[in-house]
């Protein structure tokens, strides 16, 4: 096992430094590379697999919800940009603008879509005219770009991956309807296939989304307490309908302004995968995503038999498991650590005194507990703990929120408490802006969202005492 | 039927104006639809979801054949688009330049991709180091921009879709095979998927791809005997090794660089199936690709019980095969002109008459042939009828093609038919880049490759009359 030490010295421990921890587990098993080009990532094939993975699972639910998909040109016009007054004010510092095409200069400039609410309701204005024509629910899959300061792999980059559903509807209850629709939608995925608990809840208005009128979220509390916004989905009224003219004949002949929604999750999904699960050993990967769920690795290989009986077992097992095996030259000991590190839930060890035995080692990841088990009973025996795995996951990381929620009532509870933990803290709140950038600046806390499962903790504001509205949960956010 | 008469004057006739039929079949089967953006276009949820059925076929043909994919970031640094010469040169003067992050001026421009040989180079030039890297085979789905003078929906735009296989091998051998591997992956696609007969072919020096040693190439005549280029595979040799100073150590320990190349195809298969299938009512969707295979249409839908039964239809044949159903309040006929128009491959008609008799109308998108099925053999018969629309497509395109191919031996011959004709003209040539431009000249027409499938028309180039090299079809290309 020599081997498999070295490998794990290579990544900085958790406790140590977990930004660092982080960035080590993305490179070593091998899901991004960095690029030359500012803030952008690579997605390796072992990122980019989990990706396709993602996709697969939510286009499915997309289109069971009744919704298409399209694309849409990647530049917008910078007039097209600007109709909406609040929007353009949240995007246009945080665009890559386009001003030549070839050698010549262009009237005007485009930029690198940041989001598409613009694009969708310019085309939106062409198409929709009558009630007949509504509801409209189109989804895009492409990447946007917004031109960050300071980047990490997946969780911020410049130029990122994403789905972004953009729908319109006759009433604003329908659209409503929508945006609560989608986001159970993006919670169920995180909870039942990514393993991990979310809180739903409503943002506050300096947190939600430029133009929108309500954004809900869905936060993930990572490994280390922080927390991740996981994916949001936004009601806008008629708003942006009205600044793009876009109007329907409604049932009983008269012009109406649709209401409208957008939703989205992105490659950041990744990011949380990696810092809830994830370990001193490297990535650890929720049967339900993981592109391999059981690796085959043969024990003395040289010896007659081990590999053809392997590589039977790996054919076997393909049929109902994402198998792959490696009969690379590399020691035994190395691929135990290679596949820790990719977070493989289940490495299958089979050696010649296993097969005289008509057996194999099952070893899990995320206990790492080891089992023998008859070839006879293997399909039954993996679909168990690869089951099991998914569960396990799931519980330790609603644990690990569980011990980093805390509760406060006065201001220097709150300071106190963020000054010794990351994690949640909830509190009651007046709805004011001020007290909100209060917190901010005492405790170094932003507001994550007001749950939509709410509780009484106090009666007042912590911060100015005035009458409490919502219980809030704030915390340091990714 | 006077509705659908008057759905099918609503398009140019393909006769009177093939460009004008060509948009309006574009437009009104709501394939894609004009945005504000200079050159790009929407595709609409029909047109996307033909794209969707492209790459479900091709990326399951591509992870079969041992392709992984990735992601690229969407821009690239001026400096790493310079270094290879050649590539450089036939890109720069067609790329989209951002030369602004939010409000700063960038110290380095960066282009909007064109294609991606140049990021792929940087990230293979970090990660191959040894023979046990090799091959790389690497595949992208994503859309590249280049900024077009004239464009049209589907065959010339700013922005499209596509994917870009880019591979690495250890030796010249390997690369040239896998150039051909996928190239035949496309042509069985065209020819088995869309019913597109294609000819393989090596194109000239002229015609090649920026700054690759060899270009292969599938070439399809549309409907009005023009060409198209439908797919291309390249094999760079080890140039952009040298520039990009990828090297790996070899099986005896020295230092080598790999062989590369690169293939594509893109959304212009859209249009390819458009122009080689449609006619004056519209689209024409071979079976295997299209989104909707069987529309069921209920005939005095009014009447009790039909909505019911043409309902339990559909829901039965959705088992097998890909159904819609439309219950709207439009009329009949309407409804038989839209999904002609829309290019779906069967209409099955249910009326009152047809359930008291335990049967139904099927009526053939191709020939509009009708016939009267009984309701227990349904999937039968529809699996029968679907399969011969498929070949029937075929073996109608490639008549077109036969009809519409010429042989010629001198240059006389050549102009007299491209004056005339449409199509592919066979000619021998000298290998002389001078009597290809000659050809073009004078006839109007541009070398579309040299097939693999080689005949002798006659001794000597019609243009020069010196000893012939081989036998190249020309013709006039979208």
């Amino acid at each position: 096992m020599a081997d498999n030490k070295k490998m794990v010295d290579s990544i900085t421990a958790m406790d140590v430094d977990f930004a660092k921890w982080y960035t080590d587990v993305v490179k070593k098993a091998e899901l991004c590379d960095y690029s030359s080009v500012r803030g952008c990532m690579i997605l390796r094939p072992y990122g980019y697999a989990i990706w396709e993975n993602i996709q697969k699972y939510l286009d499915a639910k997309f289109k069971e919800t009744g919704h298409e998909n399209v694309y849409m040109p990647m530049l917008i016009p910078e007039g097209l940009l600007q109709k909406e007054k609040d929007h353009v004010e949240g995007f246009a510092p945080e665009v890559a603008w386009v001003t030549h095409g070839g050698s010549e200069k262009l009237q005007e400039r485009l930029c690198v879509r940041p989001t598409s609410e613009t694009l969708f309701c310019e085309h939106y204005a062409n198409i929709i005219n009558s009630y007949r024509d509504l509801p409209k629910l189109y989804n895009q899959w492409c990447s946007v770009m917004r031109w960050e300061k300071t980047t990490r792999p997946f969780l911020r980059t410049s130029e990122f991956l994403w789905q972004e559903g953009h729908t319109m509807h006759e009433t604003a209850e329908e659209a409503i309807e929508e945006t609560e629709r989608m986001l159970n939608v993006y919670a169920d995925f995180c909870e039942k296939i990514l393993a991990i608990p979310v809180v739903k809840g409503k943002k506050t208005d300096k947190e939600k989304f430029a133009g929108a009128e309500a954004t809900y979220t869905i936060e993930a509390m990572m490994h280390d307490g922080k927390s991740l916004q996981s994916g949001t989905s936004h009601y806008f009224g008629d708003g942006f309908a009205h600044a793009f003219d876009i109007k329907y004949t409604d049932r009983n002949n008269k012009l109406q302004y649709p209401h409208q929604t957008s939703w989205g999750v992105t490659t950041r999904l990744i990011g949380a995968i990696i810092m809830t699960h994830g370990d001193d050993n490297g990535l650890v990967l929720p049967p339900y995503i993981a592109p391999v769920q059981v690796v085959v690795i043969p024990v003395q290989q040289q010896k007659e038999g081990v590999v053809e009986k392997a590589t039977e077992v790996c054919n076997r097992l393909k049929a109902n498991f994402k198998t792959s095996i490696d009969t690379s030259d590399h020691m035994p000991g190395w691929k135990f650590a290679e596949y820790e590190m990719k977070g493989v839930p289940l490495r299958l060890e089979l050696g010649p005194k296993d097969i005289e035995k008509n057996q194999c080692v099952l070893v899990r990841r995320d206990t790492r507990e080891k089992v023998f088990v008859s070839l006879d009973e293997l399909e039954t025996k993996i679909t168990e703990i690869l089951a099991d795995i998914q569960e396990n996951l799931f519980k330790r990381a609603l644990e690990n929120r569980e011990n980093r929620t805390y509760t406060a009532v006065t201001l220097d509870e709150i300071k106190e408490i963020a000054d010794k933990h990351n994690g949640f803290i909830k509190t009651m709140w007046c709805g004011d802006v001020e007290c909100e950038e209060k917190l901010k600046e005492v405790a170094g806390v932003s507001s994550r969202c007001m749950p939509f499962a709410q509780e009484k903790v106090s009666e007042v504001c912590p911060v100015c005492g005035k009458p409490a509205k919502a219980m809030v949960i704030w915390g340091k956010a990714y």
